[in-house]
């Protein structure tokens, strides 16, 4: 089976987002108020194939946690679905 | 009334994608085989203060187009909820 995993990554709550604060700076130029918060991280959509869904979301996570978010700095979440 | 905007921002499916190539090489790399196709693009979050849903759609769609966006190379998707 094909599935879809949409994976985002995004910096800690706990972390200042400078690219984030950037963007609300930028919204206020162009007259776009009212904004209170703004955070930017990544998105990531990856097509792959498995068994079971099982198999599909143990491999997402592994490739979360070793190659596409820094657990130090990041925090990774993500759904899944059968195409 | 407060809303949460959840925005995709990704290259078109027509472009290439070098970063989501060097993704597919990483996971290949760390035994993560069957991957299929990988597109990586950004990922933000948006707390903005709106009367109504719709008006709050209307600043995400303009903060999109005008900002977030590079409509010639990139396309977006979002979700608004309320909080």
């Amino acid at each position: 089976m094909k599935f879809i995993a949409e994976i985002d990554i995004m910096p800690l709550k706990e972390l200042l987002d400078p690219q984030g604060k950037a963007i609300k700076l930028g919204l206020q130029n162009l007259g776009i108020t009212q904004v209170e918060e703004v955070r930017m991280g990544k998105h990531i959509s990856l097509t792959l194939e498995a068994e079971t869904e099982a198999e599909a979301r143990q491999k997402v996570e592994t490739a979360c946690k070793k190659l596409l978010a820094n657990l130090i700095v990041e925090d990774f979440s993500y759904t899944i679905a059968s195409v």
